[in-house]
């Protein structure tokens, strides 16, 4: 008589209760590992003989998808406009001369090892396997990023007459506020519909762990904010705790429109990683395996579909002249607002979609401390600070900590203000660092003597970016799927723009969707 | 015509506004920096000369009390009982013998450098100024340690089944379903009260922002949880979002009671630290510089006043025999719990107070595991896993990313539920062991298989020790102030107890007060 696994499931719950039917699922390995271990595909060796792929792009997604395609034995070729690898992901360090279109910038930091800037991505969520399992294979060692210090600020030039706060007092005192309100309101009955009478007791309990209620289900501040005084905590003796800061002003400043709870957001959440030493060790790590397959300095000009492939046109800079390349599929990583002024004969779908595609006018400005002011006079490691002015926020470096110097990282724009990446973008890049300096200074009195050096990138601005990444967290169907032999990868080319996994996985599915045709073929 | 700061700082803030007030106020000095730089007594160099004091205990109280007294010149031997220094502050690795009074473990670790246990205290809060002041002054190396991993797990034997649930999940739904009753109570006019007209708004936008609810304020999931399926995040394609939990198993599961919050407590907030290589890096530190003042095996067996000072009658055990000292002060460390056994002509509150303290009784449990499985098969990297069970926490490394092996903690047990420390004391090591892998079982099926070796502390059964922490927040009055020319200290002296911090505090304040004395005198 048969029993499915079902039936055989429902029979152990039964007689043994659920936790035993979760552990009988787990070793069934119904339940499977809680997360895929290996994310890049695995294509079969050789399988890929005698196949020729052009890659447009040596960012992470390009080299991905080479270091992919290479194992499986396809004959891979780069096509890299500049002449570095890394696309976005750029670590900038004392001697390094940086370039935008109108512009170009000498970094003036001291040598030393800790004293560098993430000029694009800066950070790796435990959950993007895709990056981290690179990391793992590769060597690179890792160290936590701090997004959520509690001890770092949040700056409001309306609210609490222009002073920061600390991160532990907002985010204490909103949970105290909010679990008092709750509080009341079932305690007046209003919520009687919505919550049975065990579940009413249950709720008010949970509130007053959740806020640090008072027995009379009342906030009248909590150990959890600090103490005053220049000792943030209880030491030989108790001291006075903080006084809560006003609600109203609270609800008036913007702290909670997202800032408060950066750190909930998914791909913010702990644990946050970086490559110690800077998060072109990826980049370089990359390098290191297909570099002998990237042609640099090698501009596209041209995207033709072949009845059998594709045919890419493109200036050869160092020699200053054209060239081309035949293969039977390109992966195009090239950033949408560059991709669209490359002549092609792209659908009109695949046009449409490339033109549809906004980039944030994201700018990062990377700023030289004499004194890690921020370690020795507020005791803040890593972390950031929020403030409702342009630069946004003040990053403190997760590394070098109880170094005499640090970089941190003075503004990090994304627009969250309507405007502001474009008025940091339009600037020289000494006004940028002056007005940087002149916002932080509300922050950190006194800041300006502390700052001896400074570097910017403004996206945008940048050649053969044009944009930081694309404001849409989803892509257009039409990058999704091949057009003719040419696949699109890039973060673009993906529902998680902004992010090295989305480089990463979107080059997967293109080595996997090129691997399917040509076995299916 | 005389003009007070104050009134100075009323005339900028009338005209400039309080946002100039407080920069005024700052470029003054009158806010100061926001923290004590440094907390270390200065005393004058030499100030102490002449002056012996005997100091019972060599913790990191009594070693920081030796190193600040012989900056200044004072005459310092400090007695300890045991053959190493540190006290509590206890790391152990592989061919370490550790010792319970009736219980000897040999620890099996392999012997690599990630590879250990901090047995005793095992992070540093961002706010311990003493203790990261001397960390800095004595180049000892710190790397994040991680409290709040969204990744990690909260199991309840009688929530979800017996199936762990994610910390993204919990909060994110916890969130939401605050979130969602308050705002439908806000819109039930039920805290008209309570709210202005302006403030309703804003607490519904606040709220909405907060728990992420849909435009009809309802809590529907949230990508804040994560997606389904093994990938976690959204990927070329966005996922479907995670089922919410349960609200009504959400109640009635534990995590809510503290350990959803754990992260928000004061000594718990992020930025943590440890010393990269183990937590006795600073016991290290500080026996490099205080280590020729130590007795070491010198078990104290008496405690007198003597009219102008102290004496200290001693076994020493390397030679079996009484011996005594006479100094000018004692600074005492001794453990309240063994403190009260020796014999002592303390005053009657001296000793009631001594009497009075009750020591947390504290288990941790390393367990070596064979490969980084948490890592692996669930991208948990460092954090805590909370369970209802006694071993009460899992700790995941949050150092040796990506190596082979690691080491866990497989249990850190303080009592949540009463008799928790005393039923895992009792046991014998392998007992513990075997328990403390069962329960795990619970968390991560499969377990089992995974742990090869395993090391136990119960410190209510250590010798010279006998109790992990003070269980009151706030030390008797009467360990606050000398008993005639003995000070008393370690963290059982302070409102901090169980923290390194405390134990460096009250030493601080011993020195102060004995340089106060003798400054008087």
């Amino acid at each position: 008589m048969g029993m499915t696994k079902r039936d055989f499931l429902r029979s152990i719950g039964a007689v043994a209760g659920v936790g035993a039917a979760y552990h009988t699922m787990s070793a069934l390995g119904l339940l499977g590992p809680a997360m895929a271990q290996a994310t890049a595909p695995e294509l079969p060796l050789g399988s890929g003989y005698g196949k020729r792929v052009v890659i447009l792009g040596a960012g992470i997604s390009g080299m991905t998808a080479a270091y992919e395609l290479s194992k499986a034995g396809y004959h891979c070729t780069i096509l890299e406009a500049t002449n570095r690898a890394g696309g976005r992901n750029l670590t900038v360090r004392g001697g390094d001369v940086i370039r935008e279109i109108d512009n170009r910038q000498w970094v003036d930091f001291d040598q030393e090892d800790h004293l560098y800037a993430n000029m694009g991505p800066a950070r790796i969520p435990y959950h993007h396997r895709a990056i981290l399992g690179y990391c793992k294979e590769f060597g690179v060692e890792l160290e936590v990023f701090t997004n959520d210090n509690r001890g770092a600020l949040f700056h409001n030039a309306e609210a609490f007459g222009g002073a920061p706060v600390t991160g532990r007092q907002v985010m204490t005192d909103l949970r105290g506020y909010i679990a008092e309100l709750l509080a009341k309101a079932v305690s007046r009955d209003a919520l009687d519909d919505e919550l049975s009478g065990d579940d009413k007791e249950r709720v008010l309990a949970m509130l007053t762990s959740f806020g640090d209620l008072d027995p009379d289900h009342l906030y009248t501040g909590s150990g959890r904010s600090g103490y005053q005084g220049e000792q943030v905590h209880a030491g030989v003796s108790p001291g006075s705790l903080n006084d809560r800061l006003d609600f109203s002003q609270l609800l008036k400043a913007d702290f909670w429109e997202y800032k408060l709870h950066f750190g909930h957001f998914l791909n913010q959440n702990p644990t946050m990683f970086q490559p110690v030493g800077g998060m072109d060790a990826i980049a370089r790590a990359f390098r290191a395996r297909v570099g002998h397959l990237i042609r640099f300095e090698s501009v596209v000009e041209e995207i033709l579909k072949r009845p059998e492939g594709v045919r890419i046109v493109y200036r050869n800079q160092r020699l200053n002249q054209e060239e081309a390349i035949e293969a039977d599929f390109a992966i195009c990583t090239i950033p949408a607002p560059v991709l669209r002024d490359i002549p092609n004969d792209f659908s009109a779908e695949t046009q449409a979609a490339i033109a549809s595609i906004e980039f944030v006018h994201a700018v990062k400005i990377g700023l030289q401390a004499r004194r890690r002011f921020w370690e020795e006079d507020h005791a803040i490691y890593g972390g950031i600070s929020w403030t409702d002015q342009d630069i946004t926020q003040i990053w403190y470096p997760s590394n070098g900590y109880h170094q005499t110097k640090g970089v941190i990282m003075g503004a990090y724009i994304w627009d969250d203000q309507p405007g502001q990446g474009l008025r940091f973008t339009r600037m020289t890049p000494p006004e940028r660092l002056r007005m940087a300096i002149a916002e932080g200074e509300q922050i950190h009195p006194g800041y300006t003597d502390e700052i001896e050096s400074g570097v910017s990138r403004a996206w945008l601005n940048v050649p053969f970016q044009k944009g930081g990444w694309p404001r849409n967290s989803e892509a257009p169907p039409a990058l999704l799927k091949p057009d003719g032999a040419i696949y699109f990868a890039g973060d673009q080319a993906t529902a998680l723009p902004g992010w090295q996994e989305g480089a990463a996985l979107a080059a997967h599915a293109a080595v996997e969707a090129i691997h399917a045709r040509v076995t299916a073929g």
